[in-house]
């Protein structure tokens, strides 16, 4: 029961995209993100690239920044929520191995939007409410299962900055090193750094 | 003898900036940078707000991103060269109580910068070589000092990572946090994180 919302289509009736279509927009959301950066990235740009018209658009999502932040929200390949190997190590091991050939792109997302989300307080806000806020919830319990085990001491200090730790690693390795944040890099980094950081 | 290079100046000589005048230009490129972008900032903008030629401007810097980086580098308040305390907590230390008041500055260059850096490949060359390299060199010789003095075995894993935290300690507060990467949080991030990940 696919009901297309071409440019085409004059009426103003109420479509529903299906799933899949509403994936193929926000991929290319993302892609144009990357592309022209958060500024650039205009309701109309998106309305051309994935020819739907702009109202469908502000009726579905609202404003720019709402429509940002479920893209990437709803396109994340992966959650913390979703992962629990009995181990720390083996967690955290299992989010980078489980984002394998996205990590660049993420790397390139965040970069796009880290001026944007310091600058648009509506962006800020739809990223900590469907995207950051989430996750430090879910790696909150991550973490408490570690200690739970005994993996960490309950009061190590580096407990509050697991995720400063690991948007480091993103951010600086293309920077410093000019190399991506690959996989490989990045298993290292949680075995060099996060890991002895919480006396694992 | 200072010869001021005011746009009523219609001649074509040469004028030598004096050293106040070239910093109160790289003042006024940091604070456009803030406030635009990167991509945003324009010589024209520059020399409107410096009151300055754009012929001067590029006379004496040659290109956008040249002038952005020198900026960057002659206004940097404290280098590692100049630091040495005698221990690598007193070192690090070192650089956040000189770099105070320069902090929130300091990471709203990065956001303002960290995007433009990857797309643009002349930004990131004179950033490598102005700015990345000489400070990686100096953080090399802190962290080989702190290796003879035995306070970090030779063969710490995280030896090779100490910007990649740092980095992260800058990016990651405003965006998790909600906060300014502000001294107290970057002393705490170090004693939490970045000694204990080099087993200090």
């Amino acid at each position: 029961m696919r009901t297309d919302d071409a440019v085409e289509a004059p009426t103003s009736r109420r479509t529903r995209l299906t799933p899949e279509r509403e994936n193929e927009l926000y991929e290319a959301v993302l892609d144009l993100l990357v592309e022209v950066g958060y500024d650039g990235l205009t309701m109309d740009a998106v309305a051309a690239r994935t020819r739907s018209s702009k109202a469908t658009l502000y009726r579905q999502w609202k404003s720019k920044p709402q429509l940002v932040v479920t893209a990437l929200r709803k396109t994340k390949p992966v959650s913390l929520h979703d992962i629990d190997t009995g181990s720390l190590r083996g967690d955290l091991r299992e989010v980078v191995l489980c984002s394998r050939e996205r990590s660049e792109h993420d790397a390139a997302l965040m970069r796009a939007l880290g001026h944007a989300a310091h600058e648009n307080h509506e962006l800020h806000q739809a990223l900590r409410e469907l995207l950051i806020d989430p996750e430090m919830v879910a790696l909150d319990q991550t973490l408490r299962r570690a200690v739970d085990r005994g993996e960490v001491a309950a009061d190590r200090p580096a407990l509050g900055y697991v995720p400063h730790m690991m948007c480091g690693a993103f951010v600086a390795r293309p920077l410093i090193d000019d190399e991506p944040a690959d996989p490989d890099y990045l298993l290292t980094y949680i075995d060099a750094v996060v890991l002895p950081a919480l006396g694992v």
